[in-house]
């Protein structure tokens, strides 16, 4: 094979591909150009991670490429019946983001037990107001997604002394199978949402599940929007069935200015940065480049996503 | 001996001294009425631990109590060097505070390294602005107060992958001694301060040791608010020297309205909360009764005070 062609579906171009020179054709396309380009691609990165354009652009004619690697963890938003259906794997960002989201999530936690959105709130009026606040050792979570993300989530809300259930697609030695969510989310002071999105998935949060919350529970999400029916929490929140909750993802982003849920009391808005710490591009980056390698050299590839399924599947 | 009497110098009454009754003769007093009645008690409670009467109305005439106890891991703003020369026992709420401290430090480290109070403020003008934010695994920090509170704050800072130092007042295995900390201060991202507020440590960080900080880092202050030289403090964080700053303690508390350090930006302010979780008046008054049950009895008391030093010797 001739040097194989890597088409690079991006806004701004990915660091670290310096060391594929010469052995990689590199073309970058945008959203508009990505269809008349993808026959000519043996691979395709996708590091606009945003973007929905493969899905759009992959049932087209011609030849397609051997492998799409996406810059995240999450394929939502390029899987299409087609690339399921084909040869063409499929690798995600698995491992990246699995530290940093644990750690925004005990910061959503502690800042959450603590009051501090309301110690901020009182510094700009200049009064000083004592308050009591909440312990969260001892507290109950329930992860929901038992990939390496929540598992992360789930350690490191244990190491704050937090008693913390994994809920994953089947039970498993250490996971909870669907079955025990309700009983679960019923008990949890804090339910925390880190599934992968797919048909499953789709709304799992929803009136129901929080109105079987503790009136003094909280929810966050930081998986995909789309878990969570956002009318449904609204009410939630609003109505003071649940005490707070964190929304870092949604099902339209950006959030829209014109969005009721920017000024919910006791919610907490931010724009999907959970995982985004300093140096995650070149994180990224070197990962693409560590499975190009391997790619290359005719090795197997780690982080091979079940496309039926819509995430790597687990042990 | 009859009856003992027992004196609590109290805003609002402690919960919890119902099983005292019989055991002891209860007088309430306000720090008006304190002086009066000191030569009667044969035991002091000091419930408003934010009082600085015992130390006004000890040097008086008459017999003072056998014990004092005080509601709180501080005892700056009790002793005089005329309880300090007596034969009287000076007691502490060791323990009650270290978890809860350790928690909320551990909530500003996380809410400053995710840049949360900015994510709130864009909330508010309902602004979608992705940022990078920093992770704490991997950190620095250098905590500067070996007691109970010190320890636990190392410990939960060490559970989140955070790489600290404890410092205290000599060197011992696992604590550096005074002549490590500017070393460790210039070298931490984190420097918390949770020392006991002693002639030693009043105003130890100054405009010396914050411009021996990195330009990165952070300053939080939960022990005691003289510890620090708030105007230091405020040029450090204004112009930069370093990169924020968290007080729960200040020098005259409640903060006066015109205080600048509520308007400094980069600077939270809280209102001497960080122990205070739900419940802890009930610890307080639990603990007390502990200590009477052993006081009565004859029996040894634990978090007995070096009254020369400020605080209950360690090991």
């Amino acid at each position: 094979m001739s040097v194989p062609v890597l088409l690079v579906l991006d806004a701004d171009p990915p660091p670290r591909l310096g060391s594929l020179t010469g052995r990689a054709r590199i073309l970058h396309t945008d959203e508009a150009g990505l269809a008349a380009r993808l026959p000519v691609a043996d691979v395709l990165l996708v590091w606009d991670f945003t973007s929905t354009a493969v899905r759009d652009a992959w049932p087209g004619e011609g030849p397609r490429p051997l492998w799409v690697h996406t810059a995240s963890a999450g394929v939502d938003h390029l899987m299409c019946p087609e690339l399921a259906a084909s040869d063409t794997r499929v690798t995600n960002a698995r491992g990246v983001f699995d530290q940093p989201i644990a750690e925004y999530v005990a910061a959503l936690v502690l800042t959450m037990a603590k009051d501090l959105p309301r110690t901020l709130e009182l510094q700009r009026e200049g009064v000083w107001r004592h308050r009591e606040s909440q312990r969260v050792a001892g507290t109950r979570a329930c992860v929901v997604g038992s990939g390496p993300i929540g598992r992360a989530i789930a350690s490191t809300l244990k190491a704050l002394g937090i008693v913390t259930a994994l809920v994953g697609r089947r039970s498993r030695t250490g996971i909870h199978g669907p079955d025990d969510l309700d009983r679960l989310m019923a008990r949890a002071d804090w339910v925390i949402a880190a599934a992968p999105l797919t048909a499953e998935t789709h709304g799992m949060f929803d009136a129901r599940r929080f109105g079987m919350m503790q009136p003094s529970a909280r929810f966050i999400n930081i998986g995909r929007g789309q878990l969570v029916v956002e009318e449904a929490l609204v009410e939630a929140v609003s109505k003071r069935w649940i005490a707070g909750a964190a929304l870092d993802v949604f099902d339209t982003e950006p959030l829209p200015p014109e969005s009721p849920l920017w000024r919910v009391p006791g919610l907490i808005v931010s724009p999907h940065m959970s995982g985004d710490t300093i140096g995650w591009r070149d994180e990224l980056g070197k990962q693409f480049v560590e499975l190009y390698d391997r790619w290359e050299a005719g090795r197997s590839l780690p982080n091979v996503v079940d496309k039926k399924r819509g995430y790597v599947p687990g042990h």
